[in-house]
């Protein structure tokens, strides 16, 4: 069996990895990152999913303490994005080709997946809520909805192997991933035993904190010894492999206790009945049973039927007990290498172990502190409330387990988010994805940051009519996204307020590179040597319909002819675009890329001048240590600073270092800056 | 027993509802508003709260078919609301004392208010959620999830009457308002019965749209012929109250048939045995019971029981089936009476009692034919899903039955969306709240609408020092309550492009309030005549310390000498507002509305100069009928319907009617027209 484990571990899932290096890891940060409106095409594309599930299915049969569910989210995800951006042939779904509505097929895909993974429906739309709570609404919430319960009905019909359904009442039993509670008697409590509860979550908490953190140096320490040398990293899997396959042999050879398998059920649930099918004799006489056997080598879902269902006297405390010191010790070592895998299942069952470890110890009922065990655990460790209520809930059968666990997961969550962020947090911050939590930085909630702290000063601007060739260049020197279509020159920003560069509207990199690659660029025109030839505009079906898939630099075939043609940008401005002011707060501006799913947001002067622009990098934590102490701004340096309370309407002197000009512009600038100071004065000191 | 009824129902109701109209009606559109970031003091003031609560009592005590849950619901949302604003005296509480933060709190108490009256914490959540998902993030969800938590764990102490607790098991029983479904025999149902059930839905959606319509006309009829007359309404009322208590006394009496108590109850459930004892006894000779009268006098709760729980033989199936056509009959004319009323149970209860009837006419399980029957009429008439869905799970205690209610409640809402909006939204619609839907209406949507088509051009501007009887004047002429203040003179704006009234940012009008009755005003100073002595800045606790009730006009006290001195706004302007663009799209300007919960947007051109203001009446469906065609436009109006596609490139001639003016800013206003035109061209034709 070890062998067998073994061999299966090393064929497949590092081949997986190394075609496709999204598809590593559990898939929930991914899902994740792609609610919240970040768009890496990589995440969704059909080879990562392919990669994904066959990964995972090599994963799982390797015997690693890696769960099924976070991969069948991803995948969830990225199916549901495909079929948004599906054939172009099929008419109907043309109009999904655009980002928003990808995403929004994406949450739906990752509620069906989460259904189907835990055969949880109302999970499923949950955890969409929960994890993609940036943009939801109620339009989202009943199409999720509709494909969760589309994903269930089509996991009943699969798993009812032919036309039974007609003739026989639906297998209850068989819907509950965790087997179900049916009697009061498998899972009584006292109300007072929610204090103990309350103190497991505590301990959850505090257990899935060790777990990140460890992990998390763990990880740190692969990129830096291991990289991602293809040798090494094979090497890790089977040192890993080999472990898991020994210690889950080994083990309960060594410290498992052999029982007589149970005779009398009566009284029994039958979750319990069928749980006892599923023990494992290993190294004990006929009729018995190896009490840690039967924990370490089933499937992970087995084993937790296990310790959610059998009754007294089937484990002695120490099993639960050996067995969680064992399995959490090798799940530690496992998110980070490279192999599909969702820690989800891992952390339940070695949660339910302890949780019925401490029952045992306490002289009470096993079952029900095996899941509120298991639930502590996972709390500690995704730090979620809602969805992982509604889950274990769902997937129990027993709605009475909503108030212990509502209890114990926020315990965990309290307790756990004193110390470090969540397992699938932690994920994303090292991976330096430009994620945005629902809360800004500290440094932009204490200290009354501006926009122009913190913006990106180096604007790369275009004109309503550009030559191609400066086009050409500007895409070129930078990497940037979104383009500023300014009236006039852009002028170095030290001199600002000429009047000159107002900004009329923003274009898209795709847009020029479409523009260009369909040569939409003519030599000036007889009249007006300022204005290219009149050309058809290019229509929207035109211009978006090879989404997601835009030209690109390389590909571009111009000539030194072309690079002196005129391109009219005009036609194809987002007119009005969203903007802020310098000197708004920068608070608002994450509001506003937080809500409104922003990727860039130009800032403006008071005369709508353009003086920089924010993307989501300047707002994630790692770039914000320190904001610039005054950029751009018309305040007098000095003045910044100074605490308010008195003397808010000083006079006007003291204002900048800038040569004295003789515009006309210059007079209302002082009165602004005059404003600016009391303003500020006041926002500082009250 | 009708005259108690009878008597109890004319004492109170009708005094609560004149003390305060607000609290008429079931509370949920209230609650609604309040999410979705409607500031209406009177919702939320403690004396609505109690007016409600006492009206609630007497309205369930007098027969009526109403339900306590609406008004909890709404009850539970002003406690949240009045904690955030609560005794100034506590620290803790002081930093809540502002808009967002109520509105926060009052999702928390939306929360607690389901949890505790249906004891569902889960659903409780999500009724928040599904309701104000318009701002719903994830700091919320946790807190919303703890108070609702707090509201279970609250409700579960006070039922417990004393410390069995400490002792006994929980009472598993008591915990499920509608009693709980504890063995499959119970609730069986075969797969291709989802068919039977999705039927039921779309039928059960038919008649919420007509219960909804029929309702909208009744109270059409109500405000024109009985209007706000109390004795009228008192009359109505009483009519009601006596024809409900009629026809529940005497229908049973007509029309009810006898039976004996059963007494051979093996196999039954223990919800189905506790059913027994609320059996109601009537006409019937001792040891029988009146099928009618048990189902009509009894609380809406144990009827729901009855119908839930009862076995096979215990009703036929024209006592559910008469219920049903008379409780929803007088169901239809409840709401909208001066009555405190909810529609969630009653609607339940006829659903009920329609499922039943259904079932048993089909031979299938009466239990589980009556839980989807009151989903599907449920569903119906509120239009919500997951909340919905949760509720009833949790209430009924049965995990299996989430997949067919998901299907019931996705055919009921799919049918019933298709002719009219939900309850909750017709209400909200009738009282002519503006409440932001999800979707625009229709005709920003389709038409391509720009910002300067839909606001108001009428804009009250200040300036960063004003003589206190300008402000005066201003506060007094209008009821707006955002002023933007502008650098130079307010113009009017056919002579825009002066570059005289760039936006510096807005002031609302309760600073404005509180600076006049702070008298923070003063006469010029010496060196500056157009400044104001210097004055300390008033701390930001000093303007918003008495949120929310800031003076009021009537109470300020200025003397004509006062009039003439100096107030300087300049310390407590927001600067850089949420501004945008006259020819941004009005569906981009709608969306801010809706995911910032803005109350008003301020339109600038490209220079930064105010022409307009939207707020949220601007943006109501029944507003936007015709969007004007053109309005401070720079764009010529034979261009803005023109059809694009070719030569967008046309030349600058054509443009506005204003008259030629020498000014440098004139060219730059040309170029950008001649911009705008392209890109307009391009926006409609493409």
């Amino acid at each position: 069996m070890p062998a067998c484990l073994l061999s299966a571990s090393l064929c497949m899932p590092r081949v997986q990895v190394a075609i496709e290096p999204w598809s590593a890891g559990s898939g929930i940060p991914e899902a994740k990152c792609v609610l919240n409106g970040i768009n890496i095409t990589q995440i969704l594309s059909p080879r990562t999913v392919l990669c994904k599930v066959v990964g995972v299915i090599f994963a799982l049969a390797s015997g690693l303490p890696v769960g099924k569910e976070g991969p069948m989210i991803h995948a969830g995800a990225a199916i549901g994005a495909n079929v948004a951006i599906g054939p172009r042939c099929i008419k109907f779904l043309s109009e999904f080709r655009n980002d928003r509505d990808k995403r929004d097929f994406a949450a739906m895909g990752t509620a069906a997946g989460v259904a189907s993974a835990f055969r949880t429906p109302i999970g499923g739309v949950l955890f969409a809520i929960e994890e993609g709570a940036s943009y939801w609404n109620s339009e989202l919430t009943w199409r999720a909805f509709t494909a969760a319960c589309v994903a269930i009905v089509t996991v009943y019909l699969l798993r009812s192997r032919g036309l039974s359904l007609l003739t026989d009442p639906l297998d209850s039993h068989d819907m509950f991933i965790f087997g179900q509670f049916s009697s009061a008697t498998d899972t009584d409590f006292y109300f007072w035993e929610l204090i103990i509860f309350t103190a497991m979550g505590v301990l959850g908490g505090l257990m899935g904190v060790c777990f990140i953190a460890a992990n998390k140096q763990l990880n740190v320490w692969r990129r830096a010894r291991l990289g991602s040398s293809r040798v090494l990293r094979l090497a890790e899997l089977v040192c890993l492999v080999t472990l898991v396959s020994v210690v889950a042999w080994f083990l309960p050879l060594a410290a498992g206790r052999c029982r007589p398998v149970p005779t009398h059920v009566e009284g029994w649930s039958e979750s319990g009945v069928r749980v006892l099918n599923s023990l494992v004799r290993h190294n004990c006489p006929a009729g018995h049973y190896n009490e840690l056997a039967s924990l370490f080598l089933v499937e992970p879902d087995q084993a937790i039927k296990a310790l959610f269902h059998l009754g007294n006297g089937t484990l002695s405390w120490h099993a639960p007990a050996l067995f969680f010191v064992a399995y959490f010790a090798l799940e530690c070592l496992t998110p980070g290498a490279w192999v599909c895998s969702g820690v989800f299942i891992p952390t339940l069952l070695s949660g339910a172990a302890l949780g019925r470890c401490t029952g045992q110890l306490l002289g009470r009922n096993p079952r029900t502190y095996s899941i509120m065990g298991a639930g502590s655990l996972l709390g500690g460790v995704m730090r979620m409330l809602i969805s992982l209520t509604v889950i274990i809930t769902e997937a129990s059968g027993w709605v009475l387990f909503v108030l212990p666990l509502m209890v114990v997961f926020l315990a965990a969550r309290s307790a756990g988010n004193h110390f470090n962020d969540g397992m699938n947090d932690t994920q994303i911050l090292a991976r330096r994805i430009p994620f945005l939590q629902h809360q800004p930085p500290e440094s932009i909630r204490q200290q009354n940051v501006r926009v122009h702290q913190i913006m990106t000063q180096e604007v790369k601007c275009l004109q309503p009519v550009e030559t191609v060739e400066r086009v050409y260049r500007t895409l070129r020197s930078c990497d940037h996204n979104c383009f500023p279509v300014i009236d006039g020159e852009s002028r170095p920003f030290r001199r600002r307020y000429t009047l000159r560069s107002v900004l009329l509207g923003t274009i898209l990199r795709k847009t020029l590179l479409v523009l260009l690659a369909r040569r939409r660029f003519a030599p000036p025109s007889a009249d007006d040597a300022s204005m290219p030839r009149p050309l058809p505009v290019l229509a929207w079906g035109d211009l978006e319909g090879r989404y997601p898939k835009y030209p690109r630099m390389e590909h571009l075939d111009l000539s030194e002819e072309d690079g002196r043609c005129l391109i009219d940008l005009a036609a194809y401005v987002q007119v009005g675009p969203h903007s802020m002011n310098e000197h708004a707060s920068a608070h608002r501006a994450y509001e506003m890329f937080r809500t409104l799913g922003l990727r860039h947001l130009t800032v403006v002067n008071h005369f709508n001048e353009v003086v920089g622009i924010i993307s989501r990098e300047n707002l994630l934590p790692c770039n914000l240590q320190q904001p610039k102490p005054k950029v751009g701004s018309p305040l007098p340096r000095r003045r910044w600073r100074a605490s308010g309370g008195g003397g808010s309407s000083g006079g006007g002197g003291g204002d900048g270092a800038s040569s004295p000009q003789k515009r006309s512009s210059r007079r209302r600038e002082r009165s602004i800056e005059k404003m600016l100071q009391r303003a500020t004065g006041m926002h500082k000191g009250a």
